[in-house]
């Protein structure tokens, strides 16, 4: 049944229904891995849905780093090193990646507690992941504090880009068909895509 | 080939190669409409690909606006009236929602020009898209300058969600499968979503 949910009845709903409602209402998200170290060489990886395009010149990528009322060692070592890596998600190895989310304290490096391979280019210091068919490398540019809920975008400028230049069409698309990527809706369904059109 | 791109590489690629490689890499992308309209009641409807989740209590949405180097209709009309809408795109509409984007000056609202249907709920001023299946209705919060090229981030708080609870389940997540959305990749690539696997 069609029905208005208004700010009264938004309210009212079961806290982690709502939590689960509202994450699902943009549809769908990409599905990123962010690689990084702190200053020692600790290396950290965590799933993020919210990474969006900024711009294309300067290349500018950016996404969003829930409140820090907890350690968050994306933001400390982002901030520590003033690198990351962007890597996207594959089907193959989904479950891998979900479990790099939702940890905090820990003494293992999210690489080895799930089985993922860390990987260093020449030109850039934060880790790509090895298993990932396109992996990014940014430097930290800026970030800002959202007022209303104390979350932060950060912005990233890209520095490289390592993946097969096969998957890039002749006008720079690349094939997500071919490459694998998947989608994420809500916090936990994934989905690959299936082309249904070209404009 | 696996090939490193670095930032020389990058900068000296074809313009317009450049901004489709760009806007692929982040993956799968949201594919909403925006709905306003001015103080006068002209409406206006743009696409966007950048809306994330921002939180869920309060709950809020943001999105990118590019720069304001020529008239942004969405971003004039938000910050006149305060409000907007956010509707998803669907598969048996994505060419009239691909027609919404890149417009600027014109007579006729785009609705009217690409023939969906301004849609008015009794608590929201903003105009939905009558055909879209879930339409959510947003206060204006704040906005964010990306120093690095003059876009900006606006934050909507969410009042109103309008769509047919049936394609919620008992956990809050909304079942994309049937509710037929679309994603984005790059400037004009859609796909429809097969799940793969829930965690």
């Amino acid at each position: 049944m069609i029905k208005s949910t208004d700010k009264t009845a938004l309210e009212a709903l079961d806290k982690r229904y709502r939590i689960r409602l509202i994450n699902s209402l943009n549809g769908y998200k990409s599905a990123n891995l962010i690689g990084t170290t702190d200053q020692s060489g600790n290396e950290n990886l965590a799933l993020f849905s919210s990474v969006i395009h900024l711009g294309s010149d300067p290349p500018l990528l950016g996404f969003k780093m829930r409140p820090l009322t907890v350690p968050r060692h994306t933001y400390e070592n982002i901030k520590e090193t003033g690198v990351f890596t962007i890597n996207h998600v594959h089907q193959d190895w989904i479950t891998k990646a979900h479990a790099c989310a939702g940890k905090q304290a820990k003494e293992l490096s999210e690489f080895k507690d799930v089985g993922l391979t860390p990987e260093y280019s020449q030109g850039h210091k934060a880790p790509y992941v090895k298993e990932s068919m396109i992996k990014i490398g940014l430097h930290f540019v800026e970030e800002h504090f959202i007022k209303a809920n104390g979350t932060i975008i950060i912005v990233g400028q890209i520095d490289e880009i390592v993946m097969d230049t096969d998957l890039i069409d002749e006008n720079g698309d690349i094939d997500f068909g071919t490459a694998g990527g998947v989608t994420i809706t809500g916090l936990n369904h994934y989905w690959r895509g299936v082309k249904v059109l070209s404009k």
